[in-house]
Order: C-alpha cells, then sequence, then structure tokens
C-alpha cells in the first residue's frame, strides 16, 4: 500500500526525534509499503527565521520571507534522509519543487495548484522512502511559495489525494482526536473513528489537531486520515467519510474562549440592515462566527454575533462609526464568554440531542446566553468561568464517563 | 557597467553586517551598475548544520549533505534581499538552480558546466540586484549540488565569466592581498595589483585570500578581481593578467608550517623508481609538494619530499610496507619545517632574485634545508622556529620597508 505519513515539527525538534520518526518510517517499509515522508520545520526553526527576518527588515516582501522560510522544511527532509540511511532504509529527500508541487503565485498563503509526480514516481520504483519539503512548492516560474502555517498537513493531503494513496497518516503530539480535550475533561477518551464533516465542526470550534483546509481537502478527494502520535504506538483515530454509528450520538465537544459578542440592539426592521454591517465588518478582514436575529421591541430588530477577541475593539470602533448609516439604538459587548460546542454526524437523524445538552447544562446550574445549531453542531455561549463545568457535565450526559 | 559582488561568510554573519553589505551593493546600484551579488552561509551556520548531521548520521550521504547545507546560503540570499528592500533598492534572490546554475553530480565537490543565464538577464532587465546564493547548483536531474567549502568565490567568477561582467569584487575580511601576511611581517603592505599567476602561488602557498580554482577560472577566462573588504571603504587588489612592473622583483611572500619533510635515502638508480613512490602516495589521497631527487652514493639516488602534516604518518606506514619493492635503504622525516616562499611574475626576467632571498637568510643566520623553484617562485624549506625572522629578513631586502 502507498502511504503518506506526515510529521509536525515537534515529532522532528531534535536529532533524538528524528530518529524515532525514522524507526517509525523504517517499519512501515519494512511492511511492505510505499512510503511518502512530508516533514514540517524542526520546533521553533519557523519562528526563528521569523526573528532573524524582523532584525532586518519588519515589512520584508512575501516573495523573500517563503525564500528565507522554506529552508526550515529542507532541514528536516535532509536530517530525516540521513537517518533512514543510518537504518539502511533506502531514502531521499525532496524539496516542494523537487518533488513537483505547483502553486499560486500567492506568497505566504498559496495553494496548490497541481503536482507533476514525475519525480516521485521515479523515486517509488527505486524502492526509495520519498522525504518532502511540507508547506511549500514553487510557481511555474520556479520562485518558491510557502502555503502558509499549518500547511504542511495540506501539503501530505494533497500528495495523498494526487498519490491515490491507501492512507494518509498525520502523526502528531496528541495520541488522536478526543471527545472532548483532556485537559478540561479528564474523562475524554480517544475516537476510534469520525467523520470529515464532525472533524472540521471540531477543528473550527478549536480543537487543533488538523488543520482545516487539510480535512476539507481530504474530504474533497476521499483521503483516508489517520491521526495520530509519533510518541506512543497506538493506534489513533481514523478520519474518513463515513463511520459506524456509535452508540453514543455526538463524536466530542469542543470549548473556545477567543470569543467576544457584540449586540446591535433596536435596529431599524427593514431589508438591508444585515448586508450593510457585515459588510462593512468582512471589508476590515473580521471574521463573524455566530450570527443571531431576534425580533425588537416596537418595528425593530436586534442582531447579535461572535468575533475574535482580538478583532472587537476595531468592530465596535467600526460600528460606531458607521452608527447612524446602519441605525442602532445601543450597541453591547460582553468579553467574558465561552463557546461550547457538540459535534456529532449521528445528531442530524437523531432527535434530542441539543436538548440532553441543554438538560446537562440545566443540571449543573449553566445559564445559556445564545443557541446555535447546524446539521452536525449545537452550540451554546455561555460565561466564560463556568465553561469547564459545563464540558464535564455536557461529556458526562453523552459519554456516562 | 555589470559587476558581480561576492561577499563572505563573515561579511554576512550578524543582521548589522547583512545592513552594511546592502549599503555597499545600494551604492553601486545608485552609481547606475548592473549588479549580481553572490553570498556565502552566514558565519558559523555551515559548522553549525555539518553539526546537526553528525548527531544523526556520521556517514551521511553526500547527497543529503549538501541539501542541508545549501540551505545556508538561500537564508543569507533572502535576509540580504530583505535589507535592499529596506534601503528601497529593488532586490530578487535566487538559489543555485534558480540561477540557472548547472553542475557535474559530484556531490560535495560538484563542478560549474554551464549556467543558464535566462532568469537572471530578466531580473537586471527589470533593474533589480539579483542576489545568487554561492557555493551550489543543481544537477540536470534538479538535485541540489554544492561546490565544496570555498566554492562561493567560484560561483561569483563563474557567474562573472558568463555574463562577460566589467569586475568581479570579492569582499572579505581583510583590505587586500598583503606582500606578507601582516601579523608576521608587521612591515607587510597591500598590493594594488597583482597576476593570476602571481595570486595561485601565494593561495596555494598559504596566503588564505582567494580560493584557487577561482583564481584558476578568473585566469582561464579572463575575469578581473578586485579583492576588498566590506568592513572598510578602501579600494582593494586588482587580480588580473597583466599588472605594471614595480621596482620590487617580488608581490609577496608567504609562509606555510603544514608541512612535512620525508627522505628515503640509497633509493636504485633505475626507471620506475619515481613512479612506484607517487603512484602509491597518490592512491592514498596524499598531496605531495616539493620533490627533490638528488644523486646518492654508489649508483644510489635520494628522494625527498614534502606532504601535509596531517598526511606524514599514513605516508610513513605506506612507504614503510612496499619498503622492499620501492627498495631504498633508510627514512627520514622531519616535522618540524617551515616553507617560506617568494612570489613575482617579475622574476622570470630578472635575475638576482633567488640570490637576494638567500642573502638575506645568510644575513638573518637561517640555515636552508630545501630549495625548489619555479618560474614565479622560490621556496625554502627551514627551521620552523627561523620562520617569522626569515620572513622578516626577506621582506627588508625585497621591499626595503
Amino acid at each position: 500500500m502507498l502511504i503518506v505519513q506526515k510529521f509536525g515539527g515537534s515529532s522532528v525538534a531534535d536529532a533524538e526525534r528524528i530518529r524515532r520518526v525514522a524507526g517509525i518510517i523504517a517499519k512501515t517499509y519494512q511492511d511492505g509499503n510505499d512510503i511518502v515522508v512530508v516533514l514540517s520545520a524542526q520546533g521553533d526553526t519557523t519562528d526563528d527565521l521569523i526573528a532573524k527576518a524582523e532584525l532586518i527588515n519588519k515589512k520584508a516582501s512575501k516573495r523573500e520571507m517563503d525564500m528565507l522560510l522554506s529552508t526550515g522544511e529542507q532541514i528536516s527532509v535532509a536530517l530525516c534522509a540521513m537517518a533512514l540511511e543510518a537504518l539502511g532504509t533506502p531514502a531521499v529527500s525532496l524539496t516542494g519543487w523537487q518533488a513537483g508541487v505547483q502553486t499560486t503565485r500567492q506568497y505566504g498563503n498559496s495553494r496548490i495548484r497541481e503536482i507533476n509526480t514525475e519525480r516521485i514516481y521515479a523515486e517509488l520504483d527505486r524502492k526509495r522512502v520519498v522525504i518532502v519539503c511540507g508547506f511549500q512548492g514553487s510557481t511555474t516560474n520556479g520562485d518558491i511559495t510557502t502555503l502558509g502555517r499549518g500547511g504542511s498537513d495540506t501539503s501530505a493531503v494533497a500528495l495523498a489525494a494526487k498519490l491515490k494513496a491507501g492512507l494518509c497518516q498525520i502523526y502528531t503530539d496528541v495520541e488522536g482526536v478526543y471527545t472532548a480535550d483532556p485537559r478540561i475533561v479528564p474523562a475524554a477518551h480517544k475516537l476510534n473513528e469520525i467523520t470529515y464533516d464532525e472533524m472540521l465542526e471540531l477543528a473550527s470550534l478549536g480543537a487543533k489537531v488538523l488543520h482545516n483546509r487539510s480535512v476539507e481537502m481530504a474530504r474533497k478527494y476521499g483521503v483516508k486520515l489517520e491521526v495520530l502520535s509519533s510518541f506512543t504506538k497506538q493506534p489513533g483515530t481514523i478520519v474518513k467519510e463515513r463511520v459506524k454509528v456509535e452508540e453514543t450520538k455526538i463524536s466530542g465537544l469542543a470549548k473556545d474562549s477567543n470569543i467576544s459578542r457584540i449586540a446591535l440592539v433596536g435596529l431599524r426592521d427593514e431589508p438591508g440592515v444585515a448586508f450593510r454591517i457585515f459588510r462593512m465588518l468582512a471589508a476590515k478582514n473580521i471574521n463573524v462566527d455566530i450570527i443571531l436575529q431576534s425580533i425588537g421591541r416596537e418595528n425593530s430588530k436586534d442582531i447579535s454575533f461572535t468575533v475574535a477577541k482580538s478583532d472587537y475593539e476595531i468592530a465596535v470602533a467600526a460600528l460606531n462609526e458607521e452608527k447612524d448609516e446602519i441605525g442602532f439604538q445601543s450597541l453591547d459587548v460582553s468579553t467574558t464568554l465561552a463557546k461550547v460546542s457538540i459535534v456529532g454526524a449521528g445528531m442530524i437523524n437523531s432527535s434530542g440531542v441539543a436538548s440532553m445538552m441543554f438538560e446537562a447544562l440545566y443540571e449543573a446550574h449553566v445559564n445559556i446566553h445564545m443557541i446555535s445549531t447546524s446539521e452536525i453542531k449545537v452550540s451554546v455561549l455561555i460565561d466564560e468561568v463556568n465553561a469547564d463545568a459545563a464540558m464535564n457535565a455536557i461529556h458526562k450526559k453523552f459519554f456516562r464517563d
């Protein structure tokens, strides 16, 4: 089977860890698999390189930043190839351009356009492990680009899709996807399987296991993912299209404290009001998460929405500046909230999931400020001080610990 | 005029030095020149990368070492481009392969086969300073190679030759080529001009200013070189085919203490004896410097030669092993010698240069053990303890301080 194995920066942070990674790869090779490895830069290398650049030019062009940062992965792949050589496993390292990864010209945030697999297949035919720099590619002009931070996951999934790999393993420093963050919910357990959609919801809800772009791409091309740890030899969590329905109706829960709620009260009840508000916020590059609109008093309506904590001051200033045009009576901000969500593909066909969540919150004496639902997700906004207790109460309700 | 400017590792060692280098480049650009810059890796970067590799695999393949080491120059060129951007000077950095530097497949010690200048000319047409990674190139297969240590000088000269540059400036941490090492001979002074041949002799005699391969290439293609300092704004030393004859007959003197003399006494006086000795040493990769053969007693001959100090034990062991086949009576080794040489294109047409040198040594009471001469060089082997006194005495004789 052709397997793509991706190892993150902490998995290759030093010589000892690179040797451990090489051991995992060599074992997979000895089992008779063809292997393409994708690596990130070692530990803090990328941050160190950025610091070097900032000493020289705080506004360096993105082209030159990519030229600089791409060296980080190149060091990782060369060292990993050396570690495999030391184990007697034939290996060859390739930069993004050598591996045929062609991208758009958006330096610092490019997208993969095409992968010319000629070189990779030639090396696989020679029974070599092919070790590719993640996070990077090149334009048709031969200029080096990067895919943006976290982009090594995307490199791995794109290669797996193009090479029709049987499995794409994403090695991280956690053992897989958990029902909740074990630091908050001690009873949380690892999931054996999860759907792409659930993974996407969990990722966007703050479970930092997989980069969202990579999950979207895996879903689009049907790439079977496995999230697992390079530090233990345990099986991880498989991410795929459908999973067998488990007894519990949800896959996991997530908490996001990086959230502020802005409420606009007393808006005119006429068409175009919401459009004006969110066009203005989009123009300021402010991402809006939950949006709720409710009927207000006397021909008015209220609109509440959440933004990242780092954005709320800009948002409030912009809204106040346009107060007359938008036409609201008052603006209310809350920055002491958290969003707690449950995710599960099973809830589409299962009634009562939301009410089970609300029941758990009621039993834990947690007041709900806002509710938002999608087909596979229920999110509530609650006071941040209650969030951890709420997480444990909900987890206990669904998983019976 | 098209100028190639090469800066060594110490000239780009940190942010402050890179800014200084960018200042020199920007000034040359403002004077209306087209500029191609060639950079080495920063300070100790190459050594640090080698240390990283050795922690993982002491016998790593040369291909992977090149993949690793080539990142050093890539970091330098990106940072330098950023520094030029900060000064408002348009610049673009290129790796060896982006610059079209095609090499042989000898990883770690490749040679430049061809330079495809399309990209460089396109960037020069856009009035950008083109900053190229020295020391590296790529095979036709797209694999990264390095030219071996000191190879950035060769990159610069090869680019200057191919682009028909009017001048190739080699910036170092010394102000030019001196008549002797100023640390040994306080009266030494900087030369304004020197010929390629003299430079080659001085370099091979231990004056570590320019890499020999680069000087040979400059001579072959008639590239005008200038050796100068990136720390001062003084003119340096021009290296070219012919220089105006100066009053003094020599250009400079050099000392080499990394030398051992091996004497084979009582060899048979028959054909093939020297061949057998030096074939054997060549097979062990031992470079032989001076060779002297003299007539011995009773149908025998003696052969003396010098090797690097690090090689003499291997050489002696090999010779003793083959003693019967080679057929010598005794073997004598001396490791407390130094070679002092004078170099000057002028001495070809000038009698008495050697005798002036011997006179200086006689006056300084220095005994000579071996003499070797070429058209533009006279070398003597003397006791190492006398070497510095000899250097000063010879310098005074020729340059009158």
